[in-house]
């Protein structure tokens, strides 16, 4: 899995913005043996990328950069579009590609200022968590995550192509979308989402605690995303204005349908419950598609649900139990017991394999709860 | 905490229904010593209860049953107010209490249809997962575990003090609400979320592939619960819609706000980005209020993010060597990779280990992507 991928673009590379994604792709180039240039306008985040063996100093390596290389722009958001189009005049015929989470804006706004359309591509690894600076920075952050690549209609085969294995090298799976498509994308699957998390969340802010005391695993999952950085997300909000207002408009007309039912329900009305089972029916086979670890329609795990001590040890008893059977874990949850120091852990794995895991467990004295 | 509760009520019990809750609660009160009847309009689950233990047939036992005993029922909702009006006159100086996942409707109907009010005492213990029947039933079930006890107005002190007995003796934490209480309690943190859930997976029902190939664990969190058997939801929803369709109105408040914002936005108008931040703010806030595992506000956990490789045996060695540092795992979670058997595994830890355990992870040759 970390192994050297085996196609590499040639170098040297120019990363703009020694951030956790530049500095990663740095890492990831340097690790292909892609010979790698640096520059930041934080002299220390530079300075720090080059100790961990991302690269050179652009001003070092500058003069033997070849016409063919590409420079990768990884500042943030608000700065990408001024950083593309000065870099694709420095650069007059190197590929130029980005990392900025909404594409249409930021790639506009660049040919407006000047980028030549010619050569620019647009990129978004998709590389998991919020960890900021370059210290973050890992050599295998993109391996076996997705990497949208975004050409504009004018781009061109060489340049699309430079960026794909871009991402290659760099450990990911390259995926095509066009700015429009992956805004729409991320609107959907992260950007409204995010939005919708808040405003529930934001309901817990005036309700008594008692109310709260009694949130399950259900109300946590809802609001984990919540609790992520409020700035950071104005701007993306921002520069996704549209496309995740038109996924919201949607999430608000199911509620308000769900609403009036409720509404005329609650005042002894005429019911139409169906509405409401339309509703949730169409979000048992709405979340039916979402793909599982394997890229296929999520398979339908059975899950085992063992009560485990909340002691330093139990869950690795527990793990070696399960490794024991040669049983392969899909997934863990671990739900929270309020009040007292215990917990119920939910093993989910194949259903051929769950009779035979649940046994094995309960030969081990683990307190299963059945499986479902 | 599987250990035999201090508190016993007196016994016998009667347990009307033997689904999941009803069989459950006869077994924990079984496991204290406390003799328990049962009654079930299906002589399969009747039959399957008492050859798990759980008591003795209520023809059997109905003679002995002493004046002062407790008749449980656990009933689905929809029978819950007959069946409690009814035990209410067979069993004319006994507390009755309910499983009912929603109160005040299902109490108001049992006392129009002829329950004695003083002797009725609403209950709802907080049993985690949703396994139907006898067969999934356990005797440490409710261990730790709320349960809600609502006694209405005119409840006698001594017959809420059964039900709060009874909740104890089968190893649940009471805790007392009004029947509206509860019901508001409930919406916040369930019946709603349920909703938005699966609102917003009926999206993902029309959306291409594509789009949805690129969710996170943010999707994947935010639609989990929205697989959940939709004509349950139904009924429960129904039953409770007057408060669910106020926190569901407060939401739709909320989005509408930030919708109107980023229509704006999106239309190039003067922007209100202060409002989204608000949200966003406001969310942080609420979601900081769901209560630790310990019952305090969550605890900041800082989260040690470890790749490792998608075979048996491999979350049994991190876990192997995470005990072996001592260190307690506050909390799990597997990260699903698309299109590659991969995984990152993130373990919360609290922060004075959380050096330590990356330290001793690497040691061990794990790939530790640094904490957070």
């Amino acid at each position: 899995m970390t192994s050297t991928p085996p196609i590499a673009v040639v170098g040297p590379v120019l990363v703009i913005g020694t951030g956790l994604i530049g500095t990663s792709i740095a890492l990831a180039l340097t690790r292909a043996g892609v010979q790698v240039a640096l520059d930041d306008v934080d002299a220390e985040q530079l300075k720090l990328a080059v100790t961990m063996g991302a690269g050179t100093v652009l001003g070092d390596a500058q003069s033997q950069l070849p016409p063919s290389t590409i420079v990768v722009v990884a500042v943030p958001p608000r700065f990408a579009s001024a950083v593309i189009a000065q870099a694709s005049k420095d650069f007059p015929t190197a590929t130029i590609t980005d990392v900025t989470s909404v594409k249409s804006g930021v790639l506009q706004r660049a040919i407006a200022l000047g980028a030549d359309k010619y050569r620019l591509v647009g990129g978004h690894p998709m590389a998991g968590r919020e960890v900021s600076g370059a210290v973050g920075a890992r050599k295998d952050l993109f391996d076996d995550r997705l990497w949208i690549v975004s050409p504009l209609s004018e781009s061109g085969a060489s340049h699309y192509e430079n960026v794909r294995n871009l991402a290659i090298t760099c450990g990911a799976v390259p995926i095509e979308m066009s700015p429009q498509e992956h805004d729409e994308a991320v609107a959907l699957v992260s950007h409204a989402p995010q939005v919708i998390s808040s405003a529930l969340a934001a309901q817990l802010l005036p309700a008594h605690a008692n109310h709260i005391a009694v949130a399950g695993q259900g109300l946590r999952d809802m609001t984990r995303i919540a609790a992520s950085d409020s700035s950071l997300w104005v701007d993306i909000l921002s520069e996704n204005a549209g496309p995740v207002s038109e996924v919201i408009s949607e999430v608000v007309r199911e509620l308000q349908e769900v609403l009036q039912v409720l509404q005329e329900l609650a005042g002894g009305d005429q019911d139409h419950e169906e509405i409401i089972d339309a509703t949730l029916k169409a979000g048992v086979k709405g979340r039916a598609r979402i793909p599982g670890r394997h890229g296929n329609i999520e398979a339908p795990f059975i899950e085992v649900a063992v009560l485990i001590e909340d002691k330093p040890g139990e869950l690795a008893r527990l793990f070696v139990a399960a490794g024991d059977a040669g049983v392969n874990l899909e997934d863990v949850r671990i739900e929270h017991v309020l009040g007292k120091p215990s917990g119920l852990v939910e093993l989910s794995v194949k259903p051929e394999v769950a009779n035979d895991l649940v046994h094995k467990l309960s030969l081990r004295g683990f307190d299963v709860r059945g499986s479902a």
